[in-house]
This record gives C-alpha cells, structure tokens and sequence, in this order.
C-alpha cells in the first residue's frame, strides 16, 4: 500500500516525512552519518531486502538528500553521499537518539553524543539560538502564518 | 508488509522508530500536540482510514506514548492524551519541523515556532545545555557504550 502523499499538508512535519520517507530511510541517513556509502555496507548494517534498499536509495537521491557518484566503471558501481541537505537532517536524528536513549533504553549497549573535550555524556536539548532557552517550554508557541510573509 | 523490528537493534534511533511507529504515528502525535484527542479530530484532520487511526492510536498507548481516556459512557467514547514520554517527543517533531520549515517550504502556509515575547522567528539548534554548543557541531561525537556504564 503506497502512503497517502502528505507533500499537499502544508504542515512542516509532514512535509519533512514525505521527503525523508519512512524508517529505512531514516535508518539509510543514519548509515550515511557513519560514514557508510556503499549499497554493501547499508545492506550489511540493515539486513534490508535489496530491492528495497534500492528503491530507498533512489527515494533519497531524488529528493536530495542523497547524491549517487560513481566510484568504478568496471563494473559500474555508485555509493551515496550525504548532501547538504542530507547533513542538515542529523539533529532530527539526533533528537530522536536522546528520545530513544530516554524512554526507551537498552539492555547491552547505546549511542550517544558525548562531548570530545570533557568526555561527559550529553542529553541535547533544542534551543531558542537567540535566547538560549529550550523551544519545547514557556515562551514559545506553535503558529502557523502565511508562506508569503515567511523569509 | 509488517516492517522489520528494528528492537533488536541496540540503536536508539531505530528503538525510537520501534516505538513511535511510523508516518502516520508520528502525525497523530503532531495532532495531539495541537491539542486534539478525539478520534474523530484526528480522523478530520489527517484524513487516514478509521481502521488504520484505530490500529495506530492502539500502538501509540500500548508503547506509552498517550494514555486512552473514557470521557462518555453512554455511548462508549475514549480519548487519547499524551504520556510525559508522549510529550518528550516534541523536540524530534519540532527538530523535524525545522528541517521541512528549512528545505520543504510551502508555497500557502507554514507552522513555526515563535518567540511569544519578540514574535521572532526561531530556527531552533539542538544543543549540550552544559556549552550551549551545537551537538551537530565540531566537539562532540557519537560514540558507542556499554549500557551497564550508562547512568
């Protein structure tokens, strides 16, 4: 069954599913930020059925998040590089790493941010840049507004 | 097709996809967060089968994520409120947001998130509350621990 297209909700978060795709891709993005790039290593790491994984890679290279580039002739053969825009997804990824970390914790091991200098485990927190105060608490709302007054 | 569960994994991302579910999951949670927790508010608004917002609407309590609610008995009505781990994943909806705000734009309307005391625009970051530095940001990495060192 295809999903009902959300490109037509104007809703920023359905717009950002709709171009990220589901879980594979999700989990595609993740791979890539480990330095994966090759058909092999995504299969390998996600024990996803091939043909899937093709047309999730091809998912995200349309809709460019993904560049495909060439790296053998013979036989022709591509791997899949993060695009600025790919690189701009990893704090909802990141998000949804403390999110899982939290609620939802492990038995053998985990991922985690940590800070190179200190060492110390971080818990991240989404932030006003302006104020320093986290966007999920007092002060700050939810509005929707038109696109022509957007910058 | 039933996806892959991806709980054996010991990434949080894919423990967090595990529980949130997928697309639909993660819209109706967008809702509740706009504070709808009628069936029939999230029928209206995402325009999803009723077998389906059943079925994902069942998923979201069983996982923890909002709490079924009986506000008639005659006849028999529930509605569905958001768990503190429910309302925890604000911050992946509004990262997600930020990303469709970012490379997605609309072309009528958008939603973002405002400053209510400056009526600013926020482009949120997602930081270590301890620097105030970007964690997607040179200094921190993601590493991958033993669970029993983890606090």
């Amino acid at each position: 069954m295809r999903h009902k297209s959300f490109d037509t909700m104007q809703c920023p978060i359905a717009r950002g599913l709709e171009h990220v795709g589901e879980w594979w891709s999700i989990l595609i993005l993740r791979d890539a930020f480990r330095g994966m790039r090759r058909f092999d290593e995504f299969r390998d790491s996600l024990g996803i059925a091939p043909t899937m994984l093709t047309k999730r890679l091809n998912g995200l290279v349309e809709t460019g998040l993904l560049e495909r580039r060439r790296y053998s002739e013979h036989p022709p053969r591509d791997e899949y590089v993060l695009t600025a825009i790919g690189k701009d997804f990893r704090p909802v990824l990141l998000a949804m790493m403390a999110f899982g970390n939290r609620h939802f914790p492990p038995d053998r091991q985990t991922v985690q941010i940590v800070n190179q200098q200190t060492g110390a485990r971080v818990e991240p927190v989404l932030v006003d840049p302006t104020t320093g105060q986290p966007v999920d608490g007092p002060g700050y709302i939810v509005v929707t507004t038109p696109a022509e007054s957007v910058a």
